[in-house]
């Protein structure tokens, strides 16, 4: 397949900061979900970044993530160059990140393209995920529109953010393209319900493309305080300037893009499909996604289930023998234990937060 | 307390052999339940022996138990001499033992009584079961007399023994004495329902007391084979002619004093009583006899439950968080975690199997 000259501008950003805790005790404040191995081979991120070959080289991919990350992301990615994984000095959510990723991009290319893409994420339709950035790369191209992909809902899920489309502009390879009219944040199950039946509903999975020229004036424009400083940044060095950087990326506000810009600005084209995705919300999801025998149990080899339905056993260091038990979430790890109900898997979290208020923070 | 010139005579068999599956992963092959610490201080084994505190003295207690468990008994308890505490070349069941253990109390004392105790119970009752020993002892003293301690049983339980009485002998110091009519097996739960309520069943809980004179009389008699073999090993030097021990010992027959004898002999006395005694069945019966929260949770310092109910938790390497779960049994251990329901606690033992099966042996 020859290769798209558009690529040739394109530039990845993975957002890899986040930090949560409904996957405890497998992740940690170190380690956290997107370095997690879930499903199949490799942690989210490296699936993130594989996901990426032959449409971004190493050299054009951007992890951005925290400063207790830092050391272990690169690590794993060698071939990236080592100033290219950025800790940001604080968490600013989503918007200053792409933001600061913008002139890194623009110092680069002029004509640079951006994909920014989360690194917490489950993709199983590669060859849709690699249409669809194409496709959204070639609209992208267009000075001044933004682009998000559109992702089929299956179910009147609460935990995501929605899209509302206009009419449809056009096809591309098998793939609907629409307008944008409309942002909206995470339902409640009445009108999530409502959204999937309507079927001009999209999920938004925090995908977007744009032009880095695009972003910036969009910013200066949305965002001007955070723009200025952002160009302050890019004016000593960008993420290299890193006395700079720690001066004043914390000065910047807690705001994600979608609030920052996506429901502010006009032209936004969504790319509709289905990539098979989740964002992989609880144990309870990890269980839905990966593979189970007769009995519906998901277990590592080293295990038994006897008279046993339905459940999650994760574990690599030690035999786990279930009996005539249902519908159970257990993860051991070397110092903690979780057994949950599956229908409990939201409250994980709850469990995280007493431990802390216990003041047990080796275990956080 | 004036010592009662009767307990001088008064010698202590414990059976401590037994291995199980029952309370796997915390019991194993060679860590069986009797050397686990399941309840307050010390191994049931350890709170066995520690029972007879001021009734015998540890050199005239004998235990008996398997290759297996043999230096790790001798190591806990070193003020038993080390050459009363057997290693029985073969598992030959109860019978064999009690008449080994009858002749090297002859060898002794010709006046020797002995008191044959399993070495995996629970006895909460403490001042009940010293009092029925004295007074079962006083018992035993007459020649011919086998003696009996009968539980009064609290529920229809079909995994114990049941002694039928006939009319009340005498009381002695608060407890009734009866004569033994009958011993019978494990009943279904209608005939155990019947037993509970015709009130002159009690269960056997493989506590016996008489002379080793009336032992022995009573084993040539009964089972004459048995004895003849015994006669050889005491001749040649008793338990500590190991040689001889490990020749002959394994050539006798595999049978409990239950049918080789207690079913077959007249005159059998039963001392009844409420001990608060358990033999400590199944994880089931341990949760049934901790102490528990409010909440009926028996769990752990180093543990956290959330939403949960009527949880048995052990584990003492590692911190375990249990959210919205109930009635289970979590028992984690360094290389193997069992999570079972309440109610299927009876099934450890098939699992067990099937890692036999399965070829797991370190396992086991």
């Amino acid at each position: 397949m020859p290769q798209d000259p558009l690529l040739k501008h394109l530039y990845a950003v993975i957002l890899a900061g986040g930090s949560g805790t409904r996957f405890w005790p497998l992740s940690r404040r170190r380690f956290p979900k997107q370095l997690l191995e879930l499903f199949g081979r490799g942690s989210l991120l490296e699936q993130t970044v594989a996901r990426l070959k032959d449409l971004v080289p190493p050299e054009r991919i951007y992890i951005f993530t925290n400063q207790l990350l830092h050391a272990e992301i690169c690590r794993r990615f060698p071939r990236i160059p080592s100033h290219q994984i950025v800790a940001e000095p604080a968490a600013r959510n989503t918007a200053p990140t792409i933001g600061l990723a913008a002139h890194e991009v623009l110092r680069r290319d002029p004509d640079g393209i951006m994909v920014v893409l989360p690194a917490d994420q489950v993709v199983t339709k590669l060859g849709q995920f690699r249409n669809a950035l194409r496709q959204a790369c070639r609209l992208a191209e267009t000075e001044g529109i933004s682009v998000v992909i559109g992702l089929k809902p299956s179910r009147p899920e609460t935990g995501y953010g929605y899209i509302r489309v206009g009419n449809p502009l056009r096809r591309m390879k098998g793939l609907q393209i629409f307008e944008v009219l409309k942002f909206t944040e995470k339902p409640n199950l009445a009108t999530a319900r409502r959204f999937v039946a309507a079927g001009d509903y999209f999920w938004n999975g925090g995908m977007f493309i744009w032009r880095a020229t695009t972003l910036q004036r969009n910013l200066a424009r949305y965002q001007p305080g955070m723009e200025r400083l952002l160009s302050r940044i890019a004016r000593a060095g960008g993420v290299r300037a890193t006395a700079t950087l720690r001066r004043l990326f914390p000065r910047m506000e807690k705001i994600s893009i979608d609030y920052a810009l996506m429901e502010k600005i006009p032209e936004i084209y969504a790319v509709t499909v289905d990539l098979g995705w989740s964002d992989v919300g609880s144990w309870s999801t990890v269980y839905e996604l990966r593979p189970k025998d007769e009995k519906g149990n998901s277990q590592p080899a080293q295990s038994l289930c006897l008279n046993s339905e339905r459940n999650l056993i994760v574990a690599d260091r030690k035999f786990v023998v279930a009996v005539g038990v249902r519908d159970l979430i257990v993860v051991d790890t070397d110092d903690a234990l979780l057994v949950c109900a599956q229908s409990s898997a939201q409250d994980v979290g709850k469990a995280v937060q007493e431990l802390e208020r216990r003041g047990l923070k080796h275990l956080l």
